[in-house]
């Protein structure tokens, strides 16, 4: 299973060991208790991911093969819990292959984020100017890094004035409740477009290989809201004089249990 | 500083590299700025914790001396991210020191946390008969213990019927992070009552000596309250008709920056 | 694969990811280049683990599902590269499953190695009774905390008092890299025996499920011998007169490269 | 302390928790025993570090202050045991500071090692024509980044062409046992010489800081020499018929325990 992602890169799950089912195995071992119906289980996942149950999640193991720019390969390195081998410019030469943007993606520096780009389109000339640029010194410095191993200076040596935007490739290999971990922060607004583009395309893969686990994921994690102890007190007022019939709970899906906790939250909220 | 916990453990902090202030020079690395005032030093690890900038909490490190029961040190060991030196009961003799619990925490299994004890107290006679039995029973094991010792049976072998209530000793060095992690899952009330004294005891150590981070680990994570994507629909219905308005935000202490971080979150809310 | 150990136990392979080629494909990632023969696998898997090029060996994956005491445990956990899911007394009942010693492995404890036991057997009145006490000793504390469970006290006290000889299990996910290094320290000699006897089982999986790296293993690593700085001068005095010739060489199996590291070494400890 | 390390980059250590008086307690712990001399203590470490006991060493922390290429801090981040603080080209704007390397350091592949370069000095115009290209495309890159900036491209788009060579800085933290694991790979010929320079500068700082603990390093880890299973039956048959007299061994600094080892080693040799 491989996605393509930027100009020239991708994602490609190699191996996996375990799915939904190797969670539920994982998490019964605790419990003590044997396998049970598809929708016990499903119920078990959820219940496990929502309450911070980790360690069931780590035993489903993902490999992937992956190409990326080396500015993007310099931001996922710091996830430390996983397992790389990377193609070395040490040993080999590397390849003529580099990330150009695509026009719209060609952004000014945002004016309320310190760390992004701009939500606002660019005048094409000036997007067009950029990438133009981008691209002639990429061919200006491969030349040259040419030019150098040919004239036999080491290649560790020749490719330090390669570009951070040269594709590397590596292997990757992590567990799953890291790999949410990664995808949390990575898929958020606040990380690069370039890193996050990698990030949507594993989630492509989980959405497929462990349905359950990343839908879970999804509602409890990805998508979770939360509040600090001075935001509840100002929610505590906001709800004050207001009552959780039962019309509204039907609307919405939620377990049982669910309901229990969300009734629990709420009221622990009016009394704040 | 030695706090003392359950009948005869301890934690004592024997070393700390780095304080609030640590914190602050780490994440101004990443920014590249120099230092500022302490209003703005606490406003910047606060923004940091909120926003799960982890990193710069790693940068202070704490080693300590605990002293605690066997079944607490398995539940402690769960977490990696540490370095532990433990007393060895194959070098050395185990020490006559037993956990025995206060009348008040002998309790019955909880009928509604498959994990825990009840919260209700137990008749005197049923928690003294319970605490008579263990005390015993710690005394034969011990006796017992001390007859394969002098019989000449190797300490390694000697020691296999010794039960988990026995204290035992570490060294224990973990980061701030990894430590509000610890104190996050261990202070909470599913955490079984003997780890939390440890981690409460931990707190007013952190209370002391990182002001600054612990009160912010207070208001953001430890205190924090989490609503999935599906509860954000109940409560978007619940804060339809409802506005925000400044005299509301004026009575709870949030900075700036916090007042619009919920104002957003509320309209994010609405929408849903 | 499931392997029985000591009297209640076992070690059984749940699931792998990769075998001895998962550990190649990762390798010529690096190098950049694609598969190659048999022999030339084989090699590259030698070379890569007489050089401690460790990645490649990370990308093998293993979990199993082990039955093992709770002092075996708490010497297993320490390594803590690896995610482990265990069986929890705080939601349910232990099982009423001990470890007791075969008469031949009591034994008094040693005189040379401070941690470990004598080589001597014991005279079999003295094991027998050792074994009859601690047999008796598990017998009267799982009545006592069946007692406690039938008299409604809490699971997670009830067991306080039970021994570090009681049988736990737990599932266990590690990379080879990792798993090599358990091993290194757990076959060792100064290992207590019980958990040798679990080493030894892994081992024996591992020789049937990458048997290329498990012999490199055994080769460079695990029946390796170092020399110091200063043991190496000495070495370097007796080998002062004595000349490697080609009849030597050809008795042992090294391959080409393996010679000339082989003549190095020797090279340089001859001007120590 | 602060060392100058290349043309613009350096190594400080800005806080250590604990030195060598640290290792001794925490190893004493596990032993249950208490303070002793001077000389028993430098005994107890070089005995910790030769036997491979290597949880005392993580209990001494160090943190340092690094300005370094970023081609060296890819290779430097791959030891993933160690929390990082690194500046940040997306908040902040990269510093005109470019690695270049010294004339003698420039270098042709060596033909022996695929990895490395060749130990052979260029000739003087071969090696300034690199370094004079290799300056004018850092200060064309440079100034192409500066218009990118100027014109408002968000930063984290205009660095992408920067080149590998361009420094960066961050916080870097990491426990005794594994800055000895980054030094032993770090330090070794096989390493790329700019690396290399960074960890030397580091060893001089712990022979001022550890200094018994660095010496033991030095001796048992960083000079040690291996023999592998095969190896071992070749140097089994040069020592067949040689005898360890007391004269040699008195020539040699090795203590009495040492000695007790050694011949041990040579002993098991020759039964190969």
């Amino acid at each position: 299973m491989e996605i393509k992602v930027l100009n020239k890169g991708f994602v490609r799950l190699v191996d996996i060991m375990g799915d939904d089912s190797a969670i539920v195995q994982a998490a019964r071992t605790s419990y003590g208790t044997g396998t049970k119906s598809y929708e016990e289980d499903k119920k078990l996942i959820r219940y496990l991911l929502r309450n911070k149950h980790t360690s069931p999640f780590e035993m489903v193991e993902l490999k992937f093969h992956i190409k990326l720019p080396i500015f993007v390969a310099r931001q996922w390195i710091r996830h430390r819990t996983a397992n790389v081998n990377e193609f070395s410019g040490r040993y080999s030469e590397m390849r003529d292959e580099f990330y150009i943007p695509e026009l719209e993606d060609v952004r000014n520096q945002s004016t309320t984020n310190k760390q992004g780009r701009s939500d606002t389109i660019l005048d094409s000339e000036i997007s067009s100017s950029f990438v133009e640029s981008v691209k002639n010194s990429q061919t200006d410095l491969y030349k040259e890094y040419k030019h150098y191993i040919d004239t036999g200076i080491a290649r560790e040596l020749s490719r330090i004035n390669l570009p951070l935007s040269i594709y590397t490739e590596w292997y990757w290999k992590i567990d799953l409740h890291n790999l949410f971990h990664f995808l949390k922060l990575r898929m958020d607004k606040h990380a690069q477009y370039e890193i996050r583009c990698y990030a949507e395309a594993i989630a492509e893969i989980l959405k497929e290989k462990v349905p359950i686990a990343y839908e879970a994921f999804e509602d409890y994690t990805l998508n979770s809201m939360y509040f600090s102890k001075n935001e509840q007190k100002l929610l505590s007022k906001l709800l004050n004089n207001i009552d959780i019939d039962d019309a509204l709970l039907s609307d919405v899906k939620l377990d049982k249990r669910e309901i229990t906790e969300f009734k629990d939250k709420i009221n622990l909220l009016k009394q704040k």
